[in-house]
């Protein structure tokens, strides 16, 4: 588990460095609009997308370097996503990991444009040359970076959680798979498509983004009900507090508890295909849903 | 002039009936985003972008098709970034074309959400297979639109034009390049990639873009001054009300006149290298600049 710590640890401060380096630097007359954007994607962050590309790269045997910089643009649309969700029209939240959000560190502008236009350097990112030879590749993953962050994905998934799912555990799940299971997925996917991984691999990896994702969404229920805000970073109970169904509010806590344990060894089989290979992915998923922030 | 009238007219059905149909249908849970995609791309609009791409493909021999697809993806952009400036933080405007904004049609947060999808639909469809057979070719649109649409183009001169520039004319030319040029400019650029156009052509037509989105602009400034509010759908006289320098207020509504009849034949001369294949495109400038809304 130290061990993980430290790869987890390590693959954040590679993408860190490579986001300060592909980012615009903060000069010129928006120099305020570069700033933001610095704000939000350098701040503090767990880089789980990040590190489970660049893993999924490492069982595939592709280089770092390609893979990190699909990493970085994975990061940018997260980041972006973060931005807009904690604008007063939507989530309307002043702290994100213990700092002000964008909205409150600059203004509600600033942060529009500044989540606009990480989402372009994301795209600006994985297009460029630099990223991979194959300029078919390069399409490929852009193709599935503007899928999972559009309507049918990540977009999507944010306006069905602004109306609300109340009463249905089947619309919670396509919910959560929109909004948060297709970028998590696109972190196992785009290195996929550079390693020219034949179908029955990305099948596998693509059942273990999936599981993964939704159990990751039940500790994050769980937290939501049971976290402190203090530990957080961000505000506690939200969910309930706005009536919103998710699968502790649906389920209880204890029967929440019981479904990630299952799901926890169902992801992890998933992985079974990969024999030894899939020895860094599976010790993840413990890690992973163990993390209290 | 008539008969450009008709071209233009074409091409902005083409694009609005390409749109129809690459846009995602209003259905499933979040209908009410893809409703507002919808309101917003396909309501009524110039597609003056659509029919530079579509002349420009001509002028190379392109079949229509992939060029309509670039088209769309421009439009997209375009839609993307009506919708969040007019949004309450940005420029707080109720009406767009004469109808209600999508934040006044719809509520603030889906405006938000519309614009974001809207721009990753404008990377899916560029970066799809059917957009045009060569990856690389893809590729390099991509990475052309987000380079417009990013910090240092659309997003980085919405930003200049809301911190406002005061009493620099070079800085109003700057920020007009980034906030609109950058844009017009990639409706021929995109075609050009299609085309595997030499380096004069694209030079030549670069500059034409340049200085065709700069008389653009002095127009928009003329008519900022001058024109009423019903003929233009949308508030008049915005830019003296805020303080903001544009042309008009920096020169004056008789010399930024004089600049643009200048500007209107300087633009001309930039397409004499295509001889009579650039006809359609020279004749487009004038019918362009003397448009009322």
């Amino acid at each position: 588990m130290e061990r993980l710590a430290a790869r987890v640890a390590e693959a954040a401060d590679l993408v860190t460095v490579a986001l300060d380096e592909l980012l615009p630097r903060a000069d010129g007359p928006e120099a305020r609009l570069t700033e933001a954007m610095r704000y939000a994607a350098l701040g503090p962050g767990k880089r789980l997308r990040p590190f489970f590309a660049l893993e999924t790269g490492r069982m595939f045997d592709l280089d770092d370097r390609p893979v990190l910089r699909a990493a970085c643009a994975l990061e940018c649309v997260h980041a972006y996503s973060l931005i807009h969700d904690d604008l007063p029209s939507m989530d309307d939240d002043d702290l994100r990991r213990g700092r002000p959000t964008v909205h409150k560190a600059y203004d509600e502008a600033t942060a529009v444009l500044a989540g606009d236009a990480l989402q372009a350097a994301a795209f600006e990112i994985l297009s460029h040359p630099d990223t991979y030879g194959d300029g078919a590749v390069r399409a490929e993953m852009v193709l599935k970076l503007a899928q999972a962050a559009g309507a049918k994905g990540m977009c999507g998934g944010q306006m069905i959680d602004l109306i609300g799912v109340r009463d249905d555990l089947g619309a919670v799940a396509r919910m959560q798979r929109m909004k948060t299971g297709a970028l998590i997925a696109c972190a196992f996917e785009l290195p996929l498509v550079m390693a020219h991984a034949g179908e029955g691999e990305r099948h596998a990896l693509m059942a273990f983004a999936q599981d993964l994702g939704l159990a990751y969404q039940i500790v994050d229920d769980l937290l939501d009900v049971e976290g402190e805000a203090a530990e957080m970073g961000k505000k506690a109970g939200k969910d309930a507090a706005k009536g919103k169904a998710n699968y502790v509010t649906l389920l209880g806590a204890e029967a929440a508890r019981e479904r990630l344990a299952l799901l926890t060894e169902q992801t992890k089989a998933h992985l079974d295909p990969f024999g030894p290979r899939g020895e860094i992915l599976r010790a993840s998923v413990d890690f992973v849903l163990e993390r209290r922030s």
